[in-house]
């Protein structure tokens, strides 16, 4: 697809320095900008690019002024970065999406399918799933007994949803995800471990994006809920029955223990662990690689294994590294003093 | 299905208070209890959920005394949480099982399956495999070469099991999981990595369960094996020629570096990281996100990266967010004594 | 296949000791031996094993001289360890390969396959797809549209490579992983938030091999791109826009933040975490469990979390179970020499 800067300035509600017929039909990073591209530019360290880049257009804030002369065309916007992810997104919207259900799709005749909804060959569809419109099912995927899953959804290439789990509107789970295997339940007597049925389920709710190869486990009994809005990077395990809060985020690799409830907007950095049976405050953030053992409050900002507040944490770790010295200090001044008093005593 | 409270006293042994003709067709968790469904009160801190909750069964210990009326029938066992377990696998036993090779699956001509065996659509059983009575293999999910699995099995949709492996009877397999996955092996030449060509198997003995997206190696030369009873959670990292002890348990996200042992009947906490060629004694107990980097004897109770007697562990954990105040302490003490040597030399 | 004593040594350029006339038909570890099987003896921690070993051949180093008589027949080379992998490298070769494209596989009619390559069932080659000779795509693996495949690339079982990703030649994938899915970028407003969309794509340079279930998320704009000869363990998270130097190597359940620069010949041990937009020198080795925050020189040996010099790591952690006496020591050390100085100022 080829836009002109007039037509993307339109588009954005943007004011156009240079010229209007300039056209573009990809999109490039300011520094590795070619011709016929449209970058951007939001990162002031990334200004000095603006005046090399090869890209003929720059999206830039209201806010900036050139010291020299820029070849791109200009388009001016209140923020670059939004109307750098609003024209990916319209782009986005305009690539044709596959519909239909393919021939080598199994579909359990069972199953009730909106009109519009794609299954890619190789996708398995349980008896009596539920899927809603413009719905995208990925070739083999699949989706167990009694499944319902909302309108607009992407269920990338071999997800796998157990029976019985809901998925909401608007959800896009990537490839190799696993929604509603037994979560870790056993019974333990002298020593051996009897499986206890996880007779539950898992439910997003809407506008949940879940990273490749996630997995979030089926409650023993009631649900693991993912609240709306929740975004899991990959390789993320979500232990049954969890309650994950609403527009809360984890960046890759986090592990949450059964039972627990992480409340809303809150965000964890990578590799994160968060013990079982316990609840993480609202709006709490939680530095990458810390260990969460008790409950927390909300606005807690925390780092650590275990986790305490994350600028104590940062002058703890400058420390860490002199404890030989620390230790050579200390055995030194007590021995100093010692001598001293040993001397005094004398006197 | 629909039980009274008299059918589920026979079956548990139990004993009624209340109406045994009460019926109910489903469970709930107490604090979620609706009509018709059966709760159970195990834990005491639970205990104020009895008086209120809409379940018409509970469930309780025979220790239960109520202090206040309860509308729910109680039906009183030794155990409430194993007879819960018990009704789980009850009902769990009465749901009606897939069976037969569906059409669109592929089976080669080599391949020997028990009679009642299900394999789902797209599941591929590759040459020479074997596979006992009463074991599923889900949609979806691939079976090497020369693959032997043993009977009542049950290996989840996308379960990915290579060439010449062996899995036991009674195992689980959730889906997701690698078994067989060459190890990581290269010779170093020059600083650049040529393989070494992995070319043992890796064997689970009987009732061993394997979570969602967890991987297995190969063992180089012999077998990694995984040992009776042993329950692995989700997205765990198991490498070439390792071997796992007996009824020994692994939280999530555990990686288990190559050759080394964990004896039987440990138990290993989320994220835990054990190093290469190193054995950890039976009945260990490693704490979350541990690192282990040398042997440890049995019965070790340990936590920390490198991991350390546990009760130290919280000990220490308490004392670096103090870092910065010890550290001006100590600095404060040198200066003050160092002044009042001075002053004492003086005098 | 079985082969004599003579024809190894004649394809290892060895030295017989004994029986030229012996003969092996399977490999084993030197402490497994049995009759008829060929094994090496490199870590000089296993010289024990060759005195009662039952394999009928051992692969000796050059420098190796018995104490003791040996039954089996040695081959002297002057690398046991390489010369094993030589031979475990021409027996993998010997073995016949799959070819040709699978009945139940799916093959868009736009896609470009060479003669030679092989798709197993229910494999999913998208349009316009290329893949060169002599390739191998194992059954439920998924190609999507444009994605470009070089020569003897090995595809396991349940690979996912999204659309536009190229795979360079002679890589391998192990079963699981995930190529391309959305890196996890989002805009934040008032607290909900909203996807950018990822139209960049991964690039995986020649010998590239990956491990099972890893994910190597795709570039916002532009490329994730993994360099020539990287090999990648087990369940790791490469994030978007990231780049990994030639020749570096990963253990399992590393995870590296979105923009990050790894530079070549780097070492990094299991369940690393990299933070974002950092650059990490060339030949440095980070230890198991280490999180990265900021930039590296090249020659970094650090561990820790935060990460400090590796040998310093070791002696502060020696210190830090100590730490609840070093406390109780430094109070009883203030303690004492404030009493000194109350007596000295009496005195």
């Amino acid at each position: 697809m080829t836009f002109t800067a007039q037509q993307i300035a339109d588009f954005l509600k943007g004011e156009i320095i240079g010229n209007p017929h300039t056209e573009v039909d990809n999109f490039a990073k300011i520094e590795e900008g070619k011709p016929r591209t449209i970058t951007f530019l939001s990162n002031p360290k990334y200004t000095h690019y603006i005046y090399e880049t090869k890209a003929d257009i720059v999206l830039v804030n209201n806010t900036f002024t050139a010291d020299k002369p820029i070849s791109a065309t200009l388009i001016k916007v209140p923020d670059a970065y939004a109307a750098l992810a609003s024209l990916l997104e319209m782009v986005n919207n305009a690539t044709p999406k596959k519909t239909g259900i393919q021939e080598m799709a199994f579909v359990s005749s069972s199953a009730k399918l909106a009109d519009d909804v794609y299954v890619g060959p190789f996708a398995y569809i349980g008896e009596k799933a539920q899927i809603a419109e413009n719905t995208r099912i990925y070739p083999q995927a699949y989706i167990g007994d009694n499944v319902k899953i909302g309108k607009n959804v992407l269920i990338y290439s071999g997800v796998k949803i157990y029976h019985n789990c809901v998925i909401g509107d608007n959800c896009i789970l990537h490839a190799g995800v696993v929604i509603g295997a037994d979560g870790f339940g056993f019974s333990q007597q002298e020593g051996v471990y009897h499986k206890i049925q996880q007779i539950g389920n898992v439910i997003l709710e809407n506008n949940v994006e879940v990273g490749a190869n996630t997995t979030i486990d089926r409650a023993v009994l009631g649900s693991t809920i993912i609240r709306e809005g929740v975004k899991l990077d990959n390789l993320i395990q979500i232990a049954h029955n969890c309650e994950v809060g609403r527009h809360t985020v984890m960046a890759a690799q986090v592990g949450v223990a059964g039972s627990t409830k992480i409340e809303e907007h809150c965000v964890l950095g990578g590799q994160v662990g968060i013990g079982g049976h316990i609840t993480i405050g609202s709006k709490s953030k939680i530095g990458a690689q810390s260990g969460i053992i008790s409950n927390t409050p909300e606005n807690s900002e925390i780092m650590g294994s275990p986790a305490y507040p994350v600028k104590n944490f940062f002058k703890s770790s400058v420390i860490i590294p002199k404890l030989p010295d620390i230790y050579r200090q200390i055995n030194a001044l007590e021995k100093e003093l010692n001598q001293l008093k040993q001397q005094l005593s004398k006197e």
